[in-house]
């Protein structure tokens, strides 16, 4: 494997390091990931933790019992129900508790290893911890930032010879969504009522959404550097990325065609997105850089880099029907995108807007280059002409009540796997209209 | 004066009362306005407050002093810098507190009065406080329910004869907007960098934006009250809005027009948005509700209400030159808008999306029906073509370096008037870029 200058700077990205804690084969959490969460424990308590393995490690507790002496870190940093705070504290600080981590689980340290009270103390079986979300998102943006993804839309809804919008190739579209109802894994969403005008109807009606789907997405979360009025450069804005999260951005197709003009979604987006509750940090990602696709016309002075600047993540999407066993509906990767999250920070703050500790920047869907790779239901069923199929033998073109769709991603080289768990989420009917 | 039932329900409201405090003539902030708002005192100390003619009162002072006694309310409720929780305690709570308030200070009530050691503790010249963002405002969105307005930007940008779109008259339209860059009144801005594509041109050119706008808005704010999943009826909608503040959505034109299709405004609209700093309830505006106009078609079940849901706030603009004088370019009114507070609320549910204590949402600009009733430089000056006098002889198109914006508005009834102050910003010359 190929280890590059900056990656030496992290020793807990060594793909040598073992640990004494027994990891299951093919887990996304060994012993060179070390992400961060959020989850409440067996004793109802909510704390900071990170997971290795099975394992859920109790932060908190670890800083209480003196693990982090000589790291700069306030006495309550990791007793918090988010994270923000210690994302707040920069770059430097999430480096050094995470090598820290590393080096208390290490197989060569036998300091907690041997200590079986504080073992009790700070480790937990993942059965016995509820995940939380992990920050509390000030803001959340949406990018629209696949050219897959972009073309398929544009080919679909105008034009297939002029399939992307002119704006599309100079700047990394985006939007502000909906913070209040980013949800984590495993919270069920249901189906959302609303407007829609019925094909060659010339007023709307009223009723639940028909076309429900995910969109395949990633998403970053930054931490607080810009006063209001000062833009982040392209060249520093990965130093601002504490990590990144698995990310579903329910949409309904039938609202979001009758609501979007002129102000873009809103209905058919906000009432729900589901985010997978480890965030896993640029440094743990740091291996798996790649370059991104090649930018013609040439991004604008203060949107232009060179060099990797994304990264080859493996993700999948499974559908379950309610009682039965999970369908993998598409395989795409992260690499695909032809924005960067660098661009994306940098476009973002270039007129001054503020960005907090804690908000959310989602990548937009993330199609690949062939149809079995496309990252929604809209794609995939191309409108609902070319319904997917089932291990059960059923049909789907979007999804129905009762379904579970989970996301998926990890990265590998050689015997080294990175990932992120999953963010699964339940759809339920309509709620039930109160008197 | 008329007084409807309701208004009977809130002593605060009656227009009899006087006070023992000395309140100038046209004083925005009578007796019966009792608007909530967060100032740093002359002490240093964040509090929670109101305003009464020219005094800032401390309530977290006034509470700790026994005043609130028989009120449920946490000993901490007003010792906080966002009036989040307060907010989130409901309607009940906010009208016993004002209630007290107007006791407290009711000219027949001597306690406070005649007691000079809790005066000097609770009472503040305005000059002495810096006042504050009121609310941590979890999610911002901003509406755009004018019908005059739309209709404007429809005639200059698409088709006069279909100025509307087919969705507007079906629904309260809006979008998500940004939570990090809503400052206070009197907090300067800096003219925006961004991408504009020149007339004519083929490729976007970065640098300052040239057509730097005002929007004359209001907002609302609300408590929280939803689960993840519930609508909010429009017929309880106004019980869940806890007041209004004025609103300037300041907006990039040239950035706006090459970025907004097709998602929706962005860094045309993100790089500030400034508030007034006293939230006036919707209790005591009470005495001005007015019916909005009327709605043809009329609007589905979950939009359809009867009444007066909408009031009588008379608004203008100001345009201050460095050194010189105001020159007020537009009056408009409130009351023009075409939705309601209640209908936008709904909409915003009706799909299960979540509303959080704290939540702003804005009106969109508020234009009327005449020329010198619009609602932004972009109508009043025509896209430029009629540029507006100022008093010291120059002319304006859109907004220059060194100007500062002021919004005001205030209803009037007979001798009671209720006001919301001003929100008023500079906006400075792009940020000196950094090496």
């Amino acid at each position: 494997m190929q280890i590059n200058n900056s990656e030496m700077l992290i020793p807990a990205n060594d793909p040598n390091n073992k640990t004494w804690l027994t990891i299951p084969e093919n887990s996304d959490f060994p012993i060179q990931n070390i992400p961060f969460g959020v989850f409440l424990t067996r004793d109802d308590i909510v704390t900071i933790g990170t997971r290795i393995g099975d394992y859920a490690i109790d932060l908190g507790a670890l800083h209480q019992l003196g693990y982090f002496q000589g790291i700069p870190l306030t006495d309550d940093i990791f007793l918090q129900d988010t994270l923000n705070d210690f994302i707040s504290d920069g770059q430097k600080t999430w480096r050094a508790v995470r090598n820290r981590i590393s080096e208390i689980f290490d197989v060569a340290n036998v300091i907690l290893k041997n200590n079986e009270e504080h073992r009790k103390i700070v480790m937990f079986a993942m059965n016995e911890v509820e995940m939380q979300l992990p920050v509390q998102i000030g803001d959340y943006t949406d990018f629209y930032s696949s050219k897959e993804h972009a073309t398929n839309v544009g080919t679909m809804f105008r034009d297939p010879d002029n399939a992307l919008l002119p704006n599309w190739l100079h700047i990394p579209v985006g939007y502000h969504g909906r913070s209040s109802t980013i949800i984590p894994s495993g919270t069920p969403i249901r189906r959302p009522m609303g407007q829609t005008l019925p094909k060659g109807a010339e007023t709307p009606i009223f009723g639940p959404a028909k076309l429900v789907d995910f969109e395949l997405e990633m998403a970053f979360i930054t931490t607080d550097v810009n006063a209001l009025g000062e833009p982040i450069p392209v060249d520093k804005a990965e130093d601002y990325i504490f990590g990144m999260v698995l990310f579903n951005d329910w949409s309904a197709r039938d609202i979001q065609k009758w609501e979007y003009v002129p102000l873009g979604p809103f209905l058919a987006k906000n009432f729900a997105s589901s985010i997978s509750p480890w965030i896993v940090t640029l440094d743990a990602l740091e291996p798996f850089r790649v370059e991104s696709p090649k930018q013609d016309p040439k991004p604008l002075p203060y949107l232009y880099q060179t060099g990797k600047h994304s990264f080859d993540i493996q993700l999948e999407v499974a559908i379950t029907p309610e009682n039965s066993s999970p369908t993998t509906v598409t395989k795409s990767n992260f690499k695909y995108m032809y924005w960067t999250m660098a661009q994306q920070l940098a476009h973002h703050t270039v007129n001054g807007c503020r960005v907090n500790s804690g908000d959310l920047m989602g990548s937009g869907t993330i199609s690949g280059p062939t149809p079995d790779s496309y990252g929604s239901m809209l794609e995939l069923s191309w409108q609902g002409t070319k319904p997917v199929k089932l291990h059960d033998g059923s049909e789907r073109k979007f999804i129905e009540d009762n379904d579970t769709v989970s996301l998926t991603g990890y990265c590998q080289i050689e015997n080294l796997r990175i990932g992120f768990g999953e963010v699964a989420t339940k759809l339920l009917p309509v709620h039930p209209q109160k008197k």
